[in-house]
């Protein structure tokens, strides 16, 4: 375990955050943890610089609509778009309910995506009344992309695909799922919400039409995420959510709407998530997701030879995983193993991991499921191989 | 000016704001300003407790998913209601585009609003289909009940007004505004967001349907608010935006939906947001609610004397304004009377307030606008006293 070993010590920022002192964080798929740069920029921004935005008249306001904007900029090169494409929203979740929505079906009333997508990338279309087919996954738990290009037809508005698996970590071959959804003059949304905390993303790369994150797991605050369009595309979208800032003219009569991004952004925005995303987005920036990436990547292989090593352990999702490791400990359900390791101060999420079909898939209720993120270390691989000992000496008894 | 002065002592929080040290901040309407206690309880909850809500195995995401449930019950108690009636949302704007669109029409195809909404209750209206009638106001910037029970009809779904007016301050007789609604068998949505922090608020005593507010103007995080309704009515509305959380079941075939609130919740929310709402809560009860309400009252009152004293000062709304002060120099754009202000290290916010039909029922293009805080006290008022001086000094030369 030598070569891990070095990798981890070259990121060297565990001590950075606050949280997780004297504790084995590994759910950092769910939401990551916070670096204190972060947090600094949020307090910062609330108890020195704080006034709304786009509306006042006085200097405060105006270096917060700078601070804000400048933030959409950093979001937008973040993943290889422009500023004037990035929209902010709630969250990931919001921004593909957004597109559902808002996006004229033009005649399609169908939507492509795959077994292995979140929850949050199957019930928008459904509840904007697309009809789904769902693409199987490889043996290795990669999107088939071989059989979305069978599948896809002209009757599919749209073809919409996590970049990486939040269950699996398998990483989407992206570019190619772009040019079979336009090969049938389909729209590509990437769910980005894995692939932005873990990858260097360039949406102009890969020609990608709709692309979605979160915040909270790209080390930033809560309540904030972002949805990146083509300006063509955005700007023949109608709006979703009336409000404050979005409109150009309110009469009782007719309504008329600015230009994208502030079109989409209705009320007040979450300010103080918008600066300290762009926090978050200087810190990883400063690592380089170059680095992040291959970090978690020889954390997985660690971690899967360790597992491996202990015998009795199923391993789910392909070697290459972008820093996900999902497991069972073979006669145990993943709630007893994730709450044994509780007890040994290790965090896993245990459950559907908002996946239902996946687990189907899998033909498993749940996995446990150990996720990376940049201030991981072998002593976290350590604790968790630990607790699976204990997991197996307890159920064996 | 002994009265108020001697009201403003009794609150006396001005040293717990940081961020308005040697700074005259009225443009709490637009953006409360937040105490240390609610920035504290932010920076804690992202550097010590932080943890995803409703999904963690572990300890600390229960600890961190009893903390956000507990501030679901401050909200809901906050303005009267129960626990399980209240669903966090972005903010207002989203609380009512969520009712505009989730709502079944049932047949009535009308909305009842009145001419001094803010675009956020007249907007999502509109996008959502519903033909809109506005109520007039009264010559003291009320709006006019009397009219409303006149236009209301059987084809109006809901009556969805402004709680407490952004630009004047009014404060509806909402007990009444709600039994008109009834009357005709439609709804009472109020927008809150200027009411909740100035008033006791009781939605079982008034007969609202719904009520909407933003946790930012309440001294609370930016990025969050809630919609409250009856448990009855959540119960027959169909989820508007899907994702985790949300689900009971999904397949691609059938997806079934969890029970209200959390059926309204899709994604990971704001959980750091709803901790630094529960902060505010706890700190504006602290107050009392009645004695902010009464501390702003003297505000108006000698603001609104101390402005007529100047002379050449328009001011618009009731005298019993609910700490809001809408006013233009006479001669002079509200804007450069803003700009003037700012100099003078006065924030008032100028212009259309979001409400411009309301701007066209004043018969003004743009209104400055002093709206106060807890903290707000004499000094301010005399800042601006100084800063009007100021102006007319300008623009008579």
């Amino acid at each position: 375990m030598n070569a891990p070993a070095r990798i981890n010590s070259a990121l060297n920022v565990r001590d950075q955050f606050p949280a997780i002192a004297n504790w084995h964080y590994l759910d950092s798929a769910a939401t990551a943890q916070k670096p204190q740069a972060v947090i600094d920029a949020i307090t910062k921004a609330y108890a020195q610089d704080y006034a709304t935005v786009h509306r006042g008249v006085y200097e405060r306001s105006a270096v917060m609509t700078q601070s804000y904007e400048d933030s959409r900029a950093a979001s937008a090169k973040l993943i290889g778009g422009q500023s004037n494409e990035l929209i902010f929203t709630r969250g990931a979740t919001e921004a593909i309910n957004m597109v559902a929505r808002a996006l004229p079906k033009n005649g399609r009333s169908r939507v492509l995506l795959s077994r292995l997508e979140h929850h949050s990338n199957i019930v928008p279309w459904q509840l904007a009344g697309y009809e789904v087919d769902a693409v199987p996954l490889t043996a290795h738990g990669q999107i088939d992309l071989d059989a979305a290009e069978q599948m896809l037809t002209e009757e599919h508005r749209i073809v919409a695909l996590a970049h990486v698996s939040n269950v699996l970590g398998s990483i989407l071959d992206a570019k190619r799922a772009a040019e079979i959804a336009h090969s049938k003059g389909a729209l590509l949304l990437l769910d980005g919400c894995q692939a932005v905390p873990r990858l260097p993303v360039d949406v102009a790369s890969i020609g990608a039409d709709f692309y979605a994150f979160s915040a909270h797991k790209l080390y930033g605050p809560t309540g904030i995420g972002a949805l990146w369009s083509r300006a063509k595309i955005l700007a023949e979208l109608p709006p979703w959510q009336g409000g404050g800032a979005m409109i150009d003219t309110v009469t009782f009569e007719r309504t008329t709407f600015a230009d994208p991004p502030a079109r989409f952004e209705a009320g007040t925005p979450h300010i103080v998530g918008a600066v300290g995303l762009h926090a978050a987005i200087d810190w990883v920036g400063k690592l380089s997701l170059d680095s992040v990436h291959a970090h978690e990547c020889a954390l997985v292989a660690e971690a899967r030879a360790a597992l491996s090593e202990v015998g009795g352990v199923t391993l789910y999702g392909p070697e290459d995983s972008a820093g996900i490791v999902s497991f069972n400990v073979d006669g145990v359900h993943a709630h007893d193993t994730a709450t044994i390791l509780d007890d040994a101060g290790v965090a896993v999420r245990a459950g559907h991991h908002c996946a239902q079909p996946l687990m189907e898939w899998l033909g498993v209720p749940a996995t446990a499921r150990a996720s990376f993120a940049a201030h991981s270390d072998s002593s976290d691989i350590e604790a968790l191989v630990r607790g699976i000992e204990q997991v197996k000496r307890i159920f064996s008894r």
